[in-house]
């Protein structure tokens, strides 16, 4: 990217992660209800401590803020202790305004930079660190879902929902679930060189996949509730091993954020408690609530190549712009819309409708464990502490959410969290095998 | 207490505790280091939440801000089911500037109240009331103390220690240590009936006492560092089988907030790390650390019957004036007042002089377990959880501290908490048998 | 004890222990099902390693049994670090022949010690290591209980209940609960000084008591489910706070080994699982089960001075010899006896009876924290582990049970556990202040 | 396989697994050291409620032994609650000679079936309880080596190593390490459908490698210690982030049972602590150990495809036979033989033997997490919770160690183990890219 577009796209994406956290207080963004969560002022200082450390400074020696290197490193072993995770709940000071101070002095430094004759290489790693902060913006908006709920008083983020317009589906009607198949063969799968990619999607290789087909749609909440109400969280013979202890561990009944009052179903969204529409796609299930439900339902979650494949085979240009990303401000997944089917009357299971739903609304769980493509070799120095250590005991997701920012998606991303995990926009497509009958 | 009095008490307590809360930003406020502590906005909360539940409203029926019943609920199990304690560091709503509200609106109710015909049992429960949030002034400094010492860059909960006066004592010397000696008998504990009292302080009662001596000091930071330097924290003989558990387990090697940075002796005190002056008493140590520093000594705690039974002896008015409480704004202990003593050169360890620091500086452990005096019953209701339900796993510790306010003080008065709690401002004074040599 | 005495009392008490774990295989003596509970053949190797450490050879060196040393001492940290507790259960080697060999070798030099011109220091030690046997004994039984209670086909330690005597009362019915009344005033407490008492017994000296009174018998299993039947584990205001937090946590809603079964009382007992006979005493509660009970009843439970002076005024004798003691071998507390009673018509409440069941059946909670007595001083050297280190965090028991050995037992006797334990016989004796009506 | 050929195979194997038990007494047979292990009497009578279950009886119907189905029943949720894991070791009941009366009755029952006109159905599930009991036989040792270690006496499970005979290699020196090439392409993997198999190694099917070369030995202890010298468990960089927090929490310093004494290196074995020849393959390393190790030498694990790949294409029959297998008795890795190579001197790296030790020794750690197969589908059900629910948070290992049994070994076969695990025997052998230079 040349400097200047980069710079126009460096101011954007820093004020967009300042827009996210404009409606929070700054007691609201002090706070950090779990390990896996961060308060919003740490993201605000981590991002920018990001671009100091790799940018600006020798790694170490962050100035710009007294202590940014003692309390904004994440994860770096390789640049000194990072604090505890559960300490960075505990960071009044610096306070809010010194931590947007310190944001504007980076800012100004990076342009600065830009500005100038920089070489390539600077210029790939403020293209890292924009990335990287559009994963933050995400975060920023589940980690706060997650500890405003811990709130017994269930406080909202924003009050009042986005005016309807003609894209919103909310009172509409899911469409009937039908599979789209897809035959198999050698297949180009990751990043295809050209274009801003993380290394975990690199090298780009060939894998062989077997004929597969995929559903066409998300499932519904109305699809899980019928799970549920099947027995779904009481029946062993459902689930992985480690999650039925976790289901009987945590008492697991439902989705995280479902409530039932007086029988009907509501919800916790980033508008406080609201009715949850049961044509919605089901979101905040775990792995292992994805496994099980698509064990129940005769189905299996795709692979993350069969998701490759199958997103590589159908234009994801205009779901990008419309589709349902952060952009759109819904922050909750919407219905699928009505496409009309050519499918014959014979099988009403198959589809010749292109896969709705495939970017955005809700990261789509698959079955493939988050490892190394053949030929990875993680970058030198702090930055190859990435994404390169954590390929062990997670799970690929595919697709974006409604909270990721639209830019930030493409065919050969890879999203990857423990199985245990629910506090992401995270759902469900199911897959099956085409095995010729026998 | 007249009405008229009590309404100006009322002003004062509830002023007392804002400003105490006045240094603190809104961010700060929200801070909870551990279980066992408190942030400052809900301390806040739950004192107005105190007068308006007891008081104001139908138990149950807090109708000031919405949710207070919810939110502010320390444990008070008849009252609904409380927060659970972890959950206080995520109540970013209310906002420090709706519980300041909050205080406003109760604290005009309860005037008004005054302002009446105020039957005498409201009276006693305003009383109740002040008392129970003067403790919270205690707990406010003990937790933020606590809280900001969490945070890898140690603030400051105030930058400017208050310009030294003549009573200042941090430069002088500590006198030596010498015990005083008290006969036995059958003497009275308990509170007197007259003034306020907390239930766990009745029935006044006989208690027999056997001979007995009490240092006239507390111990200093000098003499506990040579305890740690004669591997005080490493001989198991020295220590409680429960307290050598944990000091293995919590890697304990020296009081709470003690740090050795090249070779000096520094401490995090609420100004801030500064040099730990040796003479000043020893503080924030747990009932382990003070027994087991009492058996290297060649001597014991005290009961809180021994305590009180010398408290009773002198005239602790003067103490309570010019001591060292809260109102001293030094929240640190000092050192001890070189008093003149009629000692006769004979033995320099028998003590002629009034026993120092009896009241204010520090709380002292005493080896007696916290349990209800002879014909102690409960306040029917509520109020009966107050203090009872805790008379189990903890130790009675006497004579307030720095940050005690001085009102508080009583010589009755019967301070707990468990043997493991180090974030108070708790001390040590030795005591010793009196048995005729054989 | 003279040295001819003494080697009697040395054989019988060494064959009882043998005896006790007679019926159990070599598997079964393996059982650890606990942290706080042993295998037998632990309880056989540590009882004979205490005689052999303390008494034949220097500390360290037990030489009669390989590695004796590195697995039999259970806490004297000053004779190197004891083996951590749960690993007990994992010493197949040595096997059970091995240390009845190693049983027999101590055996074998105490005795050849005892005939020849044993110093009195060295009869004292042999009679406290008897004592320490004894204790032990006790345990036996209580840890092989708790431990075959863990396995799902409940096996029985024996099979045959001993044959019915005429002083068996197992189907006859409690007499009423009366209360016998005590005057208060100074009383001698502890161990009077001639015949073998433990440290923690003395020194023998005054308490001052206030009048109270104590139930004339203990608690039956039919009071205790009537408490249950009243909601008494899900009511918060009869609990002391950790209590609560206890009953919540572990889902108790019984005594230790109750289970319903089709609507009947059944409970497990050394000879399996057994019908409970409502009128036998309730026991394996906790203390805050016992204090729980109490405050339901109306009552609490006594000091351990106030069960002192009760069991010095009447004699202990007879029931020491005709009591429910180990050598009864019903290895469960039994009916109190129908007791003729001069109880006056008019109040039914106020009994005239000696108290029943003081000793054996079941240990009685006292509400009095373990703590030294005035004066009290451990034995130098590793001995002075034996029972200072855990006057901390537990609370006295008084009486015995049907599983201490009836030599054992005498009114100064302090036995002491954690509030929460509950696999000792441990049960309920009520008192009450006596406090003119008003 | 014939009814006659499996009567012969059913009595061999099952003479086998009481062979291994025979030198343990039924005090070691009860030792159960974590919860991932089982103690050796409880493995015993799990095998024999195998067969009971799946082909005695309708399930949930044994009867050969009282309660055999509450305690026996390891995972099958299908057929009632099993038994908590840590409940194993404390079964002292049914004892040893109850639990060998259980296996003669069930063998006898099981051999009477295939003296009649057993269906195919039946003999298919007998050479599956068969393979099931194989592979109970490693775990008897593997769990009993765990157990002997926890006692501090460190026995042994068997005092004499077998004699040496002419294929023992203890004494002599591993070859230098070289790599073996492979091309890439379409391959077939999986179980090839002609004689036993279990369900995770279907369906078989094709994958697409990339080029790639293979160690052509294992690691060997030697090696292994050049990474600790080198700082290998002190540095970051070289972890997957989960190991690197189970090395800090752990404080894992080397493999499992190693321990260093004056400068030596010992280790633990089934005969006891013994020096460690540093030439034998190292084992009682995690997967976090073997990626870390992999990392620190320039390469990385292999791909369970890449293993499967590469034993394909090199005779096993002659290593399967002679190999360090449970036969052997050796139960321990053993050194490489030198074999002869046609290396050219150009580049001593590149191997042109065969891979040695791919079989037998220890399970080489593959980086493939355990997923099914593509089409896999599990048998409908009990037994469909053999395998398929713990294809989560899993790695595969493959190529058999010194304690599986030979015949028990094939190519397709697939182990797999937490990556945290260590008490099993396994090594490592690493993997490199091909890539073209550039």
């Amino acid at each position: 990217m040349d400097p200047v577009a980069l710079a126009a796209l460096f101011r954007a994406v820093r004020s967009a992660t300042d827009a996210l956290a404009a409606p929070l207080s700054p007691e609201d963004q002090m706070l950090q209800s779990m390990d896996a969560a961060s308060p919003t002022k740490w993201h605000l200082g981590h991002t920018s401590w990001f671009f100091e450390t790799f940018l600006l400074e020798r790694p170490g020696e962050a100035r710009r803020l007294a202590g940014a290197d003692r309390i904004f490193n994440s994860y770096y072993q390789t640049l000194g202790e990072p604090l505890p995770r559960l300490g960075r709940g505990l960071l009044s000071r610096p306070s809010s305004d010194e931590i947007t101070a310190y944001r504007r002095a980076v800012d100004a430094d990076v342009l600065r930079l830009l500005a100038g004759d920089a070489p390539a290489k600077t210029l790939a790693l403020i293209e890292l660190g924009l990335n990287h902060e559009e994963q933050h913006q995400e975060l920023i908006l589940t980690d706060i879902k997650h500890a405003l709920y811990a709130n017994p008083l269930r406080p909202a983020y924003l009050h009042d929902r986005p005016a309807r317009d003609q894209s919103d589906r909310q009172d509409s009607t899911s469409p009937p679930l039908a599979f789209r198949e897809f035959g198999g063969g050698v297949s180009w799968v990751g990043h295809p060189g050209s274009g801003f990619g993380f290394d975990n999607e690199s090298p780009r290789h060939q894998v062989l996949l077997h004929d597969f087909a995929l559903a066409d749609r998300l499932i519904t909440a109305r699809e899980f509730a019928d799970f549920i109400a099947d027995g779904g969280y009481r029946r062993p013979e459902l689930w992985l091993s480690d999650g039925w202890q976790l289901v009987q561990a945590e008492g697991w009944r439902a989705p995280l954020y479902w409530e039932l009052r007086d029988g009907e179903l509501w919800h916790f969204t980033l508008f406080g408690m609201q009715p949850c529409a049961l044509d919605e796609p089901v979101t905040h299930v775990s792995l292992y609530e994805a496994d099980a439900y698509s064990r129940w339902a005769g189905a299996r979650l795709p692979t993350e190549f069969e998701w490759e494949r199958a997103a590589s085979g159908q234009s994801l240009q205009p779901q990008v712009e419309s589709g349902n990303f952060l952009e759109a401000r819904r922050f909750h997944p919407q219905v699928a819309p009505a496409v009309a089917s050519k499918q014959s009357a014979g099988d009403e299971t198959k589809s010749d409708r292109p896969l709705q739903q495939l970017t955005g609304d809700v990261w789509e769980w698959t079955q493939s464990a988050y490892a190394p493509y053949p030929g990875y070799r993680p970058a030198p120095g702090a930055l190859g502490e990435y994404n390169g250590k954590f390929m062990c005991n997670q799970f690929v997701l595919r697709g974006g959410s409604c909270v990721t920012p639209a830019r930030h998606m493409r065919v050969s991303y890879r999203n990857f969290f423990p199985p245990a995990a629910r506090w992401q926009f995270t759902g469900i497509r199911l897959a099956k095998d085409l095995i010729p009958s026998c």
